[in-house]
């Protein structure tokens, strides 16, 4: 993590070799993205499609364009309705006869301007469009500090959630805190769920300033942001540095997205937002470990770090617990029979495990709709 | 080139690093596909999809699904349409439900079973189902000698061929010669073009080796078939080793496809055969190619080979030129405002241009709509 000058803003780099790229986080950063773009030595003779949602697009896409057109690029836009229902290959498809008509040649760059749904959506047209272009990330939400980190790109199927995508690396991200600003409370919650998840796998202290922190990252304080952010950036870079295609290590971050995944599933795309549903799943899985005994305190804690951020933390009593199970087995951490569990050891410590018995993911789901707080 | 003694089947490699894969061509090889597939390595423990069209499946299906289950796989089949026009979302997120249905996997293999339509189709969904599983393509065209080496997957745009897809290797290639016995003479024609066209843009003898083996190509004798496969597969093979990605030597196996495709877009997919269509682009780039010095006598070469293989020479004469020009600016050859040619200096030497002037162009197709046969 270092002071970029040129851009005036904190840099992290993901290291990828030659895929590397950095991460640049700082308020006011949209308006120096025609910088960013010449830095990063994008050509100015193919164009650019900015790929935004209903939500962010009346607020900033004018801003992103102007900045990018002044130092001469050609700019296009696509703005896609707001929400999980537009990670659909219908929506995927508008996208590519939008780069068709915008002349997008294999040259142009997509850039995604909005959270991890554009982001994931976005990154997928770039993947795939002439087999792949290049690709940046602005991101608006705290949840996207996540899905702009890795690779990792997709869409969903009405079966289940981001089964179709692909990996590929952004060119950079450019991440303006400011931003944040006008993102509604709850989808503040839901984003500091993964940034919370950030500490409970690699780093306990981190996990610690979180909860002390609670307050102002709640209240948008920009500072906290701006560290939180860096911090859950650099733990997923880290992992993301030693298992780029998920061998192993990378598995890890899949920690409360096993139950949250489900549970997404379940709810039907867009009811439970993504942070919500993998702060229930986390507290699972720590009551998994524990049953299990692989760990002590570890559920207490966890429980009491969700709700000091007013995340949910029990099932809605209505939602089926077969369902959740057989939602489970069509998860791509399902496989050769068995589905995967990322439990925790310790506060900053987990372990994959795949053989959790499926008598005992049920008891813990009937346990989780039975108590708790659903808002 | 040698033989594989565990197969009985000449074996060739093509040498991607760790993408490296072999291509197996002999006469009954589906029957050993099981054995192939343990020689690969490939767990049984996921389920294996295989996909194919309305017109192989009933031919070949059952013995393909038989000789892997005989050894322990556990497969799933899904049947599309026959023809250029399943290269579509819409039948590709079919066959993204069947892997869903059939319980697929990381671990699982997708397996393609038909000529290039179904590979493209297939390697898609490989490429993208999990962001990524195991691919093995069982070609039965010949044509697919050509989309079976490359890692070149994807479906079609209404607007632009080929637009959407990946870059994703297979892990085998199994081609059964007796299966072409059953192919329509018009496909055994227009793939036919494909071989020619490896002929011409690298190695004299073999373009002169295809003219002298005209009848017995036609005829689908299979020794014939086997060395020109063969032959067409590694001439592919070489350049691609070169240049994954298609930075820029793997350019030159688009010879005859800038024109070809505009001609297919305008056709509407299907009409055209893409041998076809890439048979008169290729008599059209020699003819550029004189026009522009480049070369001489290559134009009248080409045609006549064209003409021994039962090859179209001509444009029908109610396609509309300036559609022609158009589609070629939605081709992913077009870029920074110009389109890429591939032109013969000579029987089997290639430049990559992109300064044809597009007066030149039009000049060309209007020629090419005035002469020549057209079937
Ligand atoms: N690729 C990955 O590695 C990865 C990792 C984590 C999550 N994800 C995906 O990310 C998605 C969730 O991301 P998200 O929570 O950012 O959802 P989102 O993109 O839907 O954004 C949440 C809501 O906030 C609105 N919004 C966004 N920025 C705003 C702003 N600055 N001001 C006002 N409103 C704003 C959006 O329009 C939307 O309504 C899920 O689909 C999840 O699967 C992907
Ligand atoms: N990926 C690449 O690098 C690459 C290269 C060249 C071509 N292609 C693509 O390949 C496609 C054309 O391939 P194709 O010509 O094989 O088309 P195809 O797959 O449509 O097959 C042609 C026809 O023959 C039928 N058929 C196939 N095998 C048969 C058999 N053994 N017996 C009887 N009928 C049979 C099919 O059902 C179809 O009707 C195009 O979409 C083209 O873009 C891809
Ligand atoms: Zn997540
Ligand atoms: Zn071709």
């Amino acid at each position: 993590m270092n002071m970029n000058d040129q851009i005036g803003a904190a840099q992290l780099m993901v290291e990828l070799g030659e895929r590397s790229y950095p991460i640049w986080i700082g308020s006011g950063l949209i308006s120096r993205i025609g910088r960013a773009f010449q830095l990063q030595h994008i050509p100015t003779g193919s164009p650019i499609l900015v790929i935004t949602d209903d939500k962010v697009g009346p607020k900033y896409l004018h801003q992103v364009a102007e900045a990018l057109e002044y130092v001469g690029y050609s700019v296009s836009t696509h703005q896609v309705p707001s929400g999980e229902k537009s990670k659909s290959l219908r929506v995927f498809e508008d996208c590519i006869s939008a780069a068709l008509e915008a002349g997008c040649d294999r040259k142009s760059t997509v850039v995604a301007l909005g959270g991890g749904v554009v982001g994931d959506l976005a990154g997928f047209v770039a993947a795939t469009y002439m087999r792949g272009v290049r690709f940046v990330q602005v991101p608006t939400t705290i949840l996207a500090h996540d899905s702009s980190v890795g690779g990792k790109v997709a869409v969903n199927h009405p079966l289940a959630k981001n089964i179709i995508g692909a990996f590929h690396q952004p060119d950079m991200v450019l991440y303006d805190t400011s931003t944040l600003q006008s993102l509604p409370d709850r989808d503040v919650r839901s984003g500091l769920a993964e940034m919370i998840k950030h500490g409970l796998i690699w780093d306990q202290s981190f996990a610690a300033w979180c909860e002390e922190h609670a307050e102002q990252l709640l209240a948008k304080d920009e500072e906290a942001l701006t560290y939180g952010l860096l911090q859950g950036c650099a733990i997923k870079a880290a992992v993301v540095s030693q298992d780029e295609r998920e061998n192993d290590l990378r598995a890890i971050l899949n920690l409360g997205h096993t139950i949250g995944h489900a549970l997404e599933a379940v709810a039907g795309y867009g009811e439970l937002l993504h942070g919500e549903a993998i702060a229930i799943g986390m507290i699972g899985s720590a009551r998994l470990a524990e049953q299990m005994g692989m760990a002590a305190g570890v559920a207490e804690y966890t429980e009491r770090l969700m709700k000091s951020f007013g995340l949910p933390t029990a099932i809605p009593a209505h939602y089926d617990t077969e369902q959740i199970i057989a939602a489970m087995m069509h998860d791509k951490k399902f496989n050769e029979g068995r589905t995967m569990f990322v439990l925790p050891t310790a506060i900053g410590r987990v372990e994959i495990r795949r053989d959790v018995p499926v008598e005992q993911v049920r008891d813990i789901i009937e346990e989780l709709k039975g108590a708790g707080t659903w808002q």
